[in-house]
């Protein structure tokens, strides 16, 4: 029995290191559609992309696999920690993905393909009507899932649609983080915004070439480490990470108007690429080596983007950076750009302290677009109603109102929570961070990329799923929300 | 019975279809690989290609498919002229693919990404050592798989890979074929060079920047009627087409030097995309709907790039698109320069009278790669003396000799005889053409790209895998080499 039950180890290695090559094309199909698939190829591409679904389904349905699950559980005492903990991965992966039929899989990948297509057009042409009924078969499609996988786990359907990005996700910590945060933020909000307009009111960062903002990220992304050799940059209408270990693809958003957008969304990339990368290379291919969910992938972009980005250390090295290129730099507006609080529309451009209301605002409509009692004609009215009550502003059109993210076309629902953990989680490495001397006033030079760097590869990174989410929270006290707020506090009051 | 058989059609209809969707995304991501993989990524590359080789042998490896072959083929009299004729090619297909092991399959995959990684290297290197290993590994899965296929249909080895591009072609028609040229282009080919040499001596074609280039092949390529709506144009090394139907992706390769390249090299690969484009769009996921095998594809590609592009009506279009952009161009040096005829080392930029020589040498070569009367070590020579037998030639360096093409380090052996009979066809389909006044000197103007397309794809690209390539042969009159030999003589002597 207990040799079998290794035997029984190694064919799981196996049939998850499959899985795993196919999710990897699925990735590179995905950046392939964002940035360089013609306009008019999207129905090949949605053919392409549920034939992929299907074959993925097939690897994990294979008969054998709870067997073989059962006796490598029998068996656990003869293999290593770290085989220990990839069959608990492999179990949470298998029962995610068997949970849903093979025909439910594909009609979703089928049509977000199609919906993200529509969302598109929707938002160059403010058209919402042509969007909807594309948007109605994928939320369909989602509810269906959702009730599959509740059935199966016999959790709740939105929170089994949570546990699709951390797999230990409750509502019961959804819920108490946003009634947390509804309550702490809108003070701290107030009191930063005052400070914000008595300090400086020079206008934003005055623009950069196309060209050069492009040569910016470049420099930027190399200078802090990413390495081009096994990864790109490219741009793309929203900035996303895809490829993964040895073949990481960035994109980015660039605006001719404001360089710092198109920065801070390659250095908010460049944390989930870091991460992917930073994963131990032997497991690379099995669940255990995998990342520890979608918050703490989250954590580490914020980590970059918002607590990194924006200290005056990292501000020295930008000045030095447009120095050495002959490119005008006015210090005092990028420190304004970087740290002004200013609820605005669009998440991304979100400055830190109105970011999560970004999130709420997003979990209270999804939670209502699941159990149904918010109709998907009625979306445009509850943004813009929901926009109003949390950050006082108005949308003027769909692309900054409700059409300004990709995830819901794509299907993700129970995603945008991973933003809010994700934010709490930054913050906290950071405070980590600042407490080792790693970064902040402690070190008296620009900022050292390559030991911050270090430090999160060997205290997150390196770990890869091996240890439980709350395990890691413990290990370095990520989920502080007191120590959250007191460093936004710091920060921006 | 008959209603099973007919259920038994559409379930295969349906495992074919998955089947044609894996195959595309593979073709994706070989242009990937080519165009915009981060150079250290071949690994990772490599084990995705794998992973979808396998899923690619367990579509059709379903046990099931035997027995609703069975059951589609008693059925057929219910079935129309063009689903008999699908059940047909699915039967070639499914021997075809599940006589390979799949371990066999994946690992010739797997060594074929990593040689062509070092065929790269080598090409620059001069360095053949380095090359030499990884083409062992490549070689001894192509032979294994040889031996395969010939156990499996009764045929011989080498014939069973010919059969990998062209599904009915024999070793007797490929030898009759070579046979005859070997003896009847030597002549040719002399009263060519000679008349060559008398009338014209201008140098090659004045350099055009690298912008112009590109955008010459852009326009180009318009006018010839390739929808960049589904479609892209990069550069490669080796100028390729993958995508197909919905998304088809042309590559081409330039030459600073001579623009004539780069031209010939996009208008070769439209001929292959307009094959793609025109495969009648209702069967586009059914083996019936695919392309009459590779001989016919490099027909339609030598069609448009050998015979089209060097006529003096297409010079009239080049002379007036010239003219519209600003650019220079001396009619008398691109006439010469198209139809220049001397032997030259490089396969891809030969005259249409030397081209079928190259042929010829690597259909020695690869025959005995094969039986193992060649060993590896001695490729650079014997291509060299065989160089020097067909065209008077030595390789100065290894990217002009036998390391100029991607196929064998691709795992491509028995393709190059698809040229050879593709000179033939495309030969016989232009002057079925000028017969029918659709091209040469009976038609007054300019060519007129449309009625050229049109006329291909209603007699061969409409027409899919329906017909045989010998009944499409004989419809054609495709395989009438006096006619080609006649075609060459009045061209160029």
């Amino acid at each position: 029995m207990t040799t079998a039950g290794t035997d029984a180890y190694r064919e799981l290695e196996t049939i998850f290191a499959q899985y795993y090559h196919l999710k990897r094309i699925d990735s590179i199909l995905q950046w392939d559609t964002s940035v360089v698939m013609p306009a008019g190829s999207t129905n090949a591409r949605a053919q392409q992309l549920a034939a992929l679904q299907r074959c993925l389904q097939a690897v994990l349905a294979d008969e054998r696999v709870p067997a073989l699950l059962d006796d490598a559980t029998a068996a656990l005492h003869r293999l290593s920690p770290w085989e220990q903990a990839n069959v608990r991965e492999m179990r949470t992966l298998y029962n995610r993905t068997v949970a849903l039929p093979e025909t439910l899989r594909s009609a979703l990948s089928e049509a977000s393909v199609r919906c993200e297509a529509a969302w598109r057009e929707a938002r160059k042409g403010q058209d919402f009507k042509t969007f909807a009924p594309h948007f109605s078969s994928v939320l369909a499609l989602v509810r269906e899932k959702a009730d599959y996988l509740a059935g199966t786990s016999g959790c709740e359907p939105y929170e089994a649609l949570l546990r699709e990005y951390d797999s230990e996700r409750t509502l019961a910590q959804c819920q108490t983080l946003f009634d947390t945060l509804q309550d702490a933020l809108p003070p701290l909000l107030r009191r930063a915004q005052k400070r914000s307009q008595k300090t400086v009111s020079a206008p934003p960062a005055p623009a950069l070439s196309l060209a050069r903002q492009k040569k910016l990220c470049r420099i930027v992304l190399q200078d802090l480490g990413f390495d081009f050799e096994t990864g790109r940059l490219d741009q793309s209408l929203h900035p996303f990470t895809e490829g993964g270990f040895e073949d990481i693809r960035i994109t980015t958003a660039y605006d001719r108007r404001d360089a710092c957008k198109g920065l801070l969304g390659a250095i908010h990339e460049f944390g989930h690429a870091a991460y992917d990368a930073g994963l131990p290379a032997k497991w690379h291919s099995q669940p255990v080596g995998r990342d520890r969910g979608m918050s703490l992938h989250e954590g580490m972009a914020l980590l970059y983007e918002m607590a990194m980005a924006r200290t005056p250390h990292f501000i020295d090295y930008l000045e030095k950076l447009f120095s050495s290129q002959g490119w005008p730099f006015d210090r005092m507006q990028y420190s304004h750009h970087l740290l002004h609080v200013e609820p605005g529309c669009i998440r991304i451009d979100a400055d830190e302290l109105s970011y999560p209301a970004h999130i709420l605002l997003r979990y209270r409509m999804e939670r209502a677009l699941l159990d149904g009692s918010l109709a998907v004609a009625d979306i445009t009215d509850c943004w813009n109603g929901h926009m109003q009550d949390l950050l006082g502003l108005q949308p003027k059109t769909l692309a900054q109102g409700c059409l300004q993210d990709i995830h819901w076309p794509m299907g993700f629902f129970g995603y945008f929570p991973s933003y809010a953990f994700g934010a709490v989680y930054a913050a906290n490495l950071y405070v980590n961070l600042e407490e080792e001397g790693v970064v902040g006033a402690a070190r008296p030079t620009a900022p050292d990329f390559a030991a911050l760097n270090a430090w999160l590869r060997r205290h997150v990174a390196d770990h890869g799923a091996y240890y439980s989410e709350e395990a890691l929270q413990e290990r370095l006290g990520l989920n502080n929300v007191p120590r959250y707020l007191r460093y936004l506090e710091t920060r921006y009051c």
